[in-house]
């Protein structure tokens, strides 16, 4: 599907359109004339989980796109596709919980659609939410001494000794949608959240050059898209990883790698040396970011995303084929 | 669902927000610090019908709802949910149509998403378009000299005596699906089109109070919309309505009205009295506006939307109790 968009969408359709940032760029988000726009459909299955459902993850998903590239969320969208005879008691939970975290992220809904569809169309609710932005306010700031990188936050923005962090545990949303699947019992909880305050204190320290949240295909999935946009590799340190005990066990139980996890409620950013412990601090210093660590580096020295394992060995990290876990978001 | 939407969404759910027109207008689009913001999720079946296709309507729709409320759509995302083993081949015509429709309706098509779910999770292809517009160049000439209306062409600003024009002929989309659903020989095809040029040429005239376009449940929901929301009555004169003989003839073999079949290229218009003719001679030089006509009047004569029939009676036109056909959009 990702060749398919890349060489037949990409290279036939697209005209003459002057966004600063367009589909081109697949990155998380576009931007035209000072607009940032951002669309995702969410297919989660089970639709409630343990940390969330559907609809908070759709919401956290919308925002979190418009702050990964340098924008401040506004408003957004939400449609829904319903199977008929879905139950309303949760259908209002679901809306409760995006009002709710659309509040958290500082982003109104003010427009929406609905559908029901008969049953067998569709499995159970789909929702998409479309977000709206604007420049961050601090983005111009954050790269005032940062040379030859492009303003935004992009995937091509790396280079050579850029501070790998992550602001939260690894792989705990794709932990939590894979528990509720399997029916395994776990304490493991998705993050899903909006990130907006992360963003507002990584940008007000500055230094930060790319940001992404590490959905489908988690963090392994995320620094293979860098390595080919940025044309850098990178080292990470396994022993730095922030991984909860809960997923680690999940991952030995069901034979998976915590870096192929999705998480919904969490970055990866690279930031520029002389600023990484700082950002770090204040990353922190948050309850959404007491988790957060340095976990490694861009390294012209390397092909690859590679990791250093804790005894001591070297593998490659490799984007999953697939995903491990359909319907994570 | 309406109203759940109403009694649950909007009473219990939203929170203080700047929007210039929020959710709670329930209008086409939604207006947030000089941004319009629109979507629509398309399950329409089949997804191939004369004169378009899923893709072309989600493109057009999107447009048509930007322009609707007063604004120029600028761009817009896509966003596709597919059924695992879809055709390909489809796929590229669906996309090549959006890009071509895009195109027309002059706004691009600058991000999207796609999620593939397993067999039996969505009927083929369900497709969510957004759309983002600013505020349409002509909109403040378009008001000058109308008291006592809302900036914006909003469903709540009609007065007894405004013109009520409909820019092309009835329930051509509604009436292509039927006849592709039931397998129907027939002529019609989908009237879905982007309808920026007969928007840009009314303004041009100006005296344009609300404009819609009559997708679910066709003219008779919108009328009754209108009638709800800006609390006046509506004379339409059957005679200058223009049908197409083949929707008529699908109409009887079916059982059905035209005025609730939907459209998906064509306005409802509601315009100052000593402004119409001149607009309709506008919207009518366009190829798109030929079938254009003054088909009645909003009058505070009376409470609901009522049609003078040819043979001389009258009748109220209700608004539909459910789609008369589901999954036209």
């Amino acid at each position: 599907m990702e060749d398919f968009i890349k060489n037949e969408i990409l290279a036939k359709f697209s005209f003459d359109v002057d966004a600063e940032i367009g589909l081109d760029k697949l990155d998380d988000a576009a931007v035209i004339n000072g607009i940032v726009l951002t669309t995702d459909s969410y297919t989660v299955s089970p639709i409630f989980f343990a940390g969330g459902n559907i609809g908070s993850l759709a919401v956290s998903g919308t925002i979190n796109d418009i702050y990964a590239i340098g924008g401040k969320a506004e408003a957004m969208s939400s449609s829904f596709i319903i199977e008929e005879g879905f139950e309303m008691e949760d259908f209002r939970k679901i809306v409760r919980s995006m009002f709710q975290e659309a509040k958290k992220g500082g982003a109104a809904i003010i427009t929406g659609d609905t559908k029901v569809v008969e049953r067998g169309s569709v499995d159970k609710i789909f929702i998409n939410t479309a977000g709206i932005g604007r420049t961050h306010p601090q983005l111009d700031e954050n790269f005032e001494g940062i040379e030859g990188r492009k303003k935004w936050l992009l995937d091509s923005n790396i280079r050579d000794g850029d501070k790998i962090i992550v602001t939260g545990s690894i792989g705990d949303h794709g932990a939590a949608i894979m528990a509720a699947r399997y029916e395994i019992e776990s304490e493991i909880e998705s993050d899903a959240k909006p990130l907006n305050k992360i963003m507002d204190a990584a940008l007000d320290i500055g230094g930060i050059v790319a940001v992404k949240d590490p959905t489908r295909g988690g963090v392994a999935n995320l620094l293979n898209e860098w390595r080919e946009k940025s044309k850098i590799g990178f080292l990470i340190d396994e022993k730095e990883l922030p991984i909860k005990e809960g997923v680690k066990s999940l991952c030995e139980l069901l034979g998976m790698d915590a870096l192929e996890l999705a998480n919904e409620g969490m970055y990866v950013m690279a930031v520029v040396p002389s600023k990484a412990e700082e950002v770090l601090d204040a990353i922190k210093k948050l309850p959404e970011g007491r988790d957060a660590a340095i976990v490694g580096e861009a390294s012209k020295d390397y092909e690859y995303a590679v990791l250093k394992t804790e005894v001591g060995g070297k593998r490659i990290i490799e984007a999953p084929i697939g995903s491990p876990v359909p319907r994570i978001c």
